[in-house]
């Protein structure tokens, strides 16, 4: 999908645009309000394949009260506001559509005292997930969600992030326990307690994680943390098909054996992992498995029962390490699937994109993904979250190549909707951006869009929040 | 609080009733429109302290199109609709505060057929708890979730209910996938699809879990299991002190022993439960646990490491069973605490609260709270599910003693500002109903509590979803 499709308002007025940044001068300073070219390019551009949109301003605060401040001034003058992580989103969330400020919270990365005792940390929402996990290291806990890149947690927040570990500790969803966050009228709400748990009300914190900057800007959270598992082990084992390695996933959850990770590449993911990390791993569909206990018994007696079942399954090869560097080797080549996809071709594009489905559906679905890669001629590679039944394809497209990119999109609309005929989701991690909002009404019926949509006219009912994005955006 | 106290609109008029009354026997069959007194007198009230008020109609939709029917003709009409499960609640959810329509769920109790691979079951709303249990029992699967009474799975969406296995397993948040709802307009909503995880568009889901009724008319849902442990045991142990006791808890969850139920009996309590089960449990502050495993080699290492915990912080009588009669007469004891305590009083009525703290002042916060039992010259009882920081008070009261009354009501007023001020909130798990909205704004701030009630205006915006109760009635 294109920028100029996307149905979002007008931009501000040059007048207007004037007048928001006078007072945003008067506020923060004449020196920090950004106009600059590269601020302007780096602030509306994403990771994604979709194109990407320039702000008319790019502004850092330093703390929730100031950018409530930030906020009341676009509010006054019906100026966009479009927040900004570190940029690693996949559907476009970034991109200023309607121009106005793009509201970069790196500068808000201050990361409260954990509490050992309660097993939670407060921060801000510019802290990125390896700042917080260096933090935390000492102390012998740790935050579990891990979507791969290096995210913000505000931008974590505002996906809806989950990654590797949601199998066995969840997504954010489950590890968020309070957002702090500005409203369209420039108020400062605090969702939630720090209780574990809570009836009180409506549930806020739930509704801003995957509200994609759309319902107001994300500020401070209160994070759930696990305690550092004493033992941690790392597995791998190939098997003869896609539908082996996915009826293995099957039996370990049926078993209840608490994998902590569970991750599913293809044959070419293989190809590109050897070929980017100089690694010898066999080609076939393989999974990455990850053991968490709380002793070396109890990840090795995880790691039996899972290479038993493997077998069953037809796997062979199964390998298990405890050794740290061993884990990390391996990791690290998961963790750079989309990179040694990319190079695979120099010079293309990645269209990347996940779609999640029930997981008994899931072996068929990935197969018949693999044909439809073959029969439009192109190069994609598949890994998946396949505990939760998630997947993504990295579609190699040349930007310039009008024909290979109008492949690529058909590939990815009919993938979508293989999802949705399988009683799933467009996208199990990644959110819509301006990329999916297309498919919303697909998926949920027009009745529930149209929910999303009257909630987000009553919180925001100038549209500033990050217009063209998401469920506000979606046509019906 | 009551009735009297709370800001609902004004009751249907007759002949709006009438002509309501009308459509609803041209569409169900005159037989099926009820208006007896009894019907009325047992629709109106739950279990709790509150008093009941009468709606001015009963039906019993048999599918979710009849509700979706029936939502129709009251929102026509404008009259109210007073969802009804199982009368379990205890804030006062099912009083028909404005009259209306009580729409009971009980004959919408179809179970799907669970899916063992996907882990998931289809439910209609008025499914109970121990009906879903006995279906799924021989499939070696279990829906999580229990709140102690035999609620409605409908009921347990709209309280956001959670208990005994959340400290594992995780709350309703947690363990509902879908749910299907007739919105304000009688149209049919479904929240989310089979998968897993989804971050596509606004998590509808979990604002309807918690939405005690106020949003919307729940039919169905879809649920996630769990494989039934291959072993479970369970535990008990007393301690000299509740800090000792909460210590001991603390200390099991940096551990990151799996506890499946880690609950707190105060001394009462115990005294109590001798009392009404003829057992004989050392009358001290005490935890009942369970444990479950792959094995039972593992769950023996869990109670192992348990007991050592234990006895570091001066637990004694630690004594484990994984004989499941045994197992079974323990936990009937805990469960039966609220009947038990009520038991040692004739003729008292139960002002039963929970509130849910940070577990590092749980300890502290159940302490003052004895303290404030004793001042106040009241018999009350203190359980909790400990894990969670969550705690229950179970006052009683004689409702013909006015003195007693206000001293019940002073102390809940009390309890409830003790758990605030230590970053707690009001209700763990029993929603605020209308006995507790008026504490929201105390808890979330007068602009978080706007944006409820602007959410409650834009998906209700004629008010007839439960009137009174939740988010959507708290005073600003």
């Amino acid at each position: 999908m294109t920028a100029a499709e996307v149905p979002v308002g007008p931009r501000p007025d040059p007048a207007t645009l004037d007048n928001a940044r006078r007072a945003l001068s008067d506020l923060l300073g004449a020196d920090r309000v950004h106009t600059g070219d590269d601020d302007l390019a780096q602030h509306g551009r994403d990771e994604s394949f979709h194109p990407a949109a320039r702000p008319d301003v790019v502004v850092w605060p330093r703390s929730t009260e100031e950018a409530a401040a930030i906020v009341g001034v676009a509010a006054a003058h019906r100026v966009p506001v479009v927040p900004f992580g570190a940029g690693t989103s996949l559907e476009g969330h970034v991109a200023a559509l309607a121009g106005g400020l793009s509201v970069d919270m790196r500068e808000m990365n201050a990361i409260g005292r954990p509490s050992i005792e309660d097993l939670d940390v407060s921060v801000e929402a510019g802290v990125t997930r390896r700042a917080l996990d260096a933090r935390l290291r000492p102390e012998g806990v740790f935050f579990s969600v891990d979507p791969g890149a290096d995210a913000t947690i505000g931008g974590m927040i505002a996906t809806g992030a989950s990654g590797t570990t949601t199998v066995r500790y969840g997504a954010m969803r489950e590890n968020v326990i309070s957002i702090t966050f500005v409203d369209a009228h420039g108020q400062v709400i605090r969702t939630h307690s720090r209780a574990r748990k809570s009836s009180a009300g409506y549930d806020l914190t739930r509704l801003m994680i995957g509200s994609e900057g759309t319902l107001g800007l994300i500020c401070e959270a209160t994070l759930r943390l696990h305690p550092t598992p004493e033992a941690i082990a790392a597995a791998q084992s190939t098997f003869p098909s896609l539908e082996a390695a996915v009826q293995c996933v099957v039996m370990v959850s049926q078993h209840a054996i608490p994998v902590a990770r569970i991750e599913l590449a293809d044959e070419l993911q293989i190809q590109a992992i050897n070929r980017h990390n100089q690694t010898a791993f066999t080609v076939a569909p393989t999974l990455f498995i990850e053991f968490h206990g709380g002793s070396a018994a109890e990840v090795e007696a995880q790691a039996r029962d899972t290479a038993e079942l493997a077998a069953e399954c037809g796997g062979s090869d199964f390998a298990w390490a405890s050794d740290e560097a061993e884990r990390r080797r391996l990791w690290h080549a998961r963790h750079g699937a989309m990179e040694a996809t990319r190079a695979m071709r120099a010079g293309s594009g990645a269209l990347t994109t996940d779609v999640c489905v029930p997981v008994s559906t899931l072996a068929d679905c990935i197969s018949a993904t693999q044909a439809d890669i073959a029969e439009h001629g192109l190069m994609a590679s598949i890994v998946g979250h396949v505990g939760d039944g998630n997947y993504h394809v990295i579609v190699l497209v040349d930007p310039g190549d009008a024909a290979e990119v109008a492949r690529g999109e058909e590939f990815h609309a009919r993938l979508v909707r293989r999802a949705l005929e399988r009683e799933g989701t467009c996208t199990g991690e990644h959110g819509v951006g301006y990329g999916k909002a297309r498919f919303l009404v697909e998926e949920h019926g027009r009745p529930a869009v149209e929910m999303m949509r009257a909630i987000k006219r009553a919180l925001d009912p100038d549209g500033i929040f990050n217009p063209g994005k998401g469920a506000g955006a979606a046509s019906l």
